[in-house]
């Protein structure tokens, strides 16, 4: 039998270990990190299973079942620094008590193989790389961009992979750990306010928004703030500022969609000066390509009205962008079950935010995710929280995904 | 004869000497300004006139006249790094002009006397306090709280002084010079686009204006752009936004009023983050201290609505503020007939930027300003200019309006 209270135990234990008072310090490639890695290794002394670290770093554990077709539950120790209690690590700790409890069902042989991987250096919070040992895992990392990559230090991602034993020469190797899998699972916090505002305790998720990621740059003319009249100034910044606007009601005509202006940099920035150049960043997502396209092209073209109208000029060059990634139908039909046997109620919501998930279901591998519910939609600080019966539940419902997911891949 | 030609030459010579392609770098208390400095004593030697410095650094030339009441003409050779070949100099390097005519005219011995002056550190470039020399001269130096003020390497003022030769302990002492001042003329680059907007070369200055110097900080909730819907932010730059572009319709209710907001700063500032915390800088000018009050209040009340509209609170911390200061009515009048006479038609504006001649009014000696058109609004660049015409219109004007003022100082 599944046994949530343990989960929580190994939480509190974990919690104690690597974090200080300003939280979770479970830095990928940093000491506390390989801290939190021993103190796991040890929980799987006593279990039928065999372990190893890939080629990226990301560490495999596999409970061999009666065929090789493989059930993989995953997620990342990893945390930002100053992080939550829950962020990550709940998906690898509730994912060790599921092994352990199909272990004890199945006398240490289930139908299939299920593997627990804790991925490496899924928050990318040292070196600005974010799902590091999945993407290596599913062939999309790029080494030649991201080994020169640089902490504030000035440490290379390579030099700091060295100490951590792992060539960023073979990192692709990782790809081989994709034998056999037959479908993946991961239990994750929301990070979001969106169950806490249904009331509801999980939720079932749909898929990885895409992501447009833009830098946005209007140029006006620096003058003089005392000598030159309203009507002949070029503001750079009132163009941006009624972008800051404008993207919001772009985002608001589709019910998931998001947009966000998270930076914006004035030049001179003096107080006695019109700002000649103002620098933003806008960040839109969705779960639909389409409504994602739509939206970039409706703010593009609002700035370029907006620059326009304050006779200045506006560039725009991408920092980065993704694709919306779907989860797989069944496997999400199957995770809504699960949870409403568990809760009496679900919900299907898309992550905003990336996940390990997204990159395995990029290669085609049945994939589903499973959302618990936040407190207040915080995380990345130590305000983040989940109410310990929601812990309780979601480990419970995992559980039931993982045998219904076992019984799916048996049927195949 | 005064020859307006030779102030273009002289301006020509401090150029060559004091600018590199960056444009002119007489940034106070450097080498640079005190070789303008020594080259503009060299330009006195055949002239027959006292001069000194006094306490805070202020060049006095005394041309000793019929009585003691004193006409000043002053303004400052010190530019911002990376200057104009106008602003400032214009002014001390036409006073020299209007000077030796003067001294030609009468045969060393005008009816009154006739001082020009080279104030310190009008620009407060380096150590980021405005109107150094006259606001000592003036008696509204605040010694103690300028003292510590350091530049980027970590100078003090105090030590930049000292290795000048001046004492800051004693620099209001400078105050001295008021003696027997009768009336205070200047000359100075418009720095703004009215008269060239207007087609005009010289304008009366009818004062400065009030200036009420605010930081505004806005916060609002820090929380992921992937995972929190549109619905339930609270984002700090949207309430800033919205106040950036209502400052402009409060100014543009008066015709002289002017609004800015110079720089926004945005926390955490990542593009992946909703903005928890804007601080913006707003800037607002009249020559009419109950527009300036209004235009205040009307824009701290849009605040607080932008606020509550975006379920962020707001804070106003003063930077600075001064009182609009005008001038002298028949001053004014005479630097319009002076005006008038020399280019056929004459405009009177307000001056945005602050001059040494506000410290001057300030002390109720009657003052009068004259503007030069400049091309394109520009100043604080190497890209300032003004027709070479028009130099030479400003000094013949400048002239006239001395020898006006001289006249109205005997009458008085």
């Amino acid at each position: 039998m599944v046994d949530p209270k343990r989960v929580l135990q190994n939480l509190d234990e974990l919690r104690a270990l690597t974090s200080d008072e300003q939280g979770a310090q479970r830095v990928a490639w940093s000491p506390i990190w390989l801290k939190a890695r021993a103190w796991f290794e040890e929980k799987l002394k006593d279990l039928p299973v065999e372990h190893h670290y890939d080629a990226a770093g990301n560490h495999w554990v596999t409970l061999s079942g009666q065929s090789e077709q493989a059930l993989v539950i995953g997620s990342h120790l990893d945390s930002v620094p100053n992080g939550g209690w829950l962020d990550g690590c709940l998906g690898v700790l509730a994912g060790l008590e599921i092994l352990t409890s199909l272990a004890n069902e199945y006398n240490g042989k289930p139908p299939c193989t299920v593997r627990l991987v804790d991925w490496a250096d899924e928050e990318g919070a040292r070196f600005g790389r974010s799902l590091f040992g999945s993407s290596a895992f599913a062939g999309s990392h790029t080494i030649n961009a991201d080994r020169a990559r640089t902490d504030r230090e000035g440490t290379t991602l390579e030099a700091a992979l060295r100490n951590c034993g792992i060539d960023v020469e073979h990192i692709d190797e990782a790809a081989t750990e994709q034998k056999n899998i037959a479908a993946y699972l991961e239990l994750h916090i929301e990070q979001g306010p969106i169950l806490e505002k249904l009331a509801k305790s999980l939720g079932v998720v749909q898929g990885t928004k895409g992501v447009e990621r833009w830098a946005i740059t209007f140029h006006g003319q620096e003058v003089h703030s005392g000598s030159t009249p309203m009507e002949v100034r070029r503001d750079a910044l009132a163009a941006a500022a009624k972008l800051a606007l404008e993207i919001r009601p772009i985002a608001r005509k589709h019910p998931q969609s998001v947009a966000t202006m998270g930076s914006v940099k004035t030049f001179p920035g003096i107080v006695t000066a019109v700002v000649g150049r103002c620098e933003a960043t806008l960040d839109m997502r969705d779960l639909d390509v389409s409504v994602l396209a739509g939206m970039l092209r409706e703010a593009r073209e609002a700035s370029e009205r907006f620059a326009k109208e304050e006779r200045c000029s506006v560039q725009w060059s991408k920092i980065w962008s993704i694709e919306p990634i779907p989860f797989h139908p069944e496997l999400i039909k199957l995770c809504e079950d699960a949870i409403v046997e568990t809760a009496g109620t679900s919900e299907q919501l898309p992550s905003g935010p990336l996940h390990d998930a997204a990159e395995v279901a990029r290669l085609g591998i049945p994939t589903v995710m499973m959302f618990v519910q936040s407190l207040n939609g915080l995380s990345h600080n130590r305000a983040e929280d989940t109410s310990r019966a929601h812990v309780e539940q979601a480990v419970v419902a995992l559980h039931r995904l993982a045998a219904k997911t076992i019984e799916w891949i048996q049927q195949r």
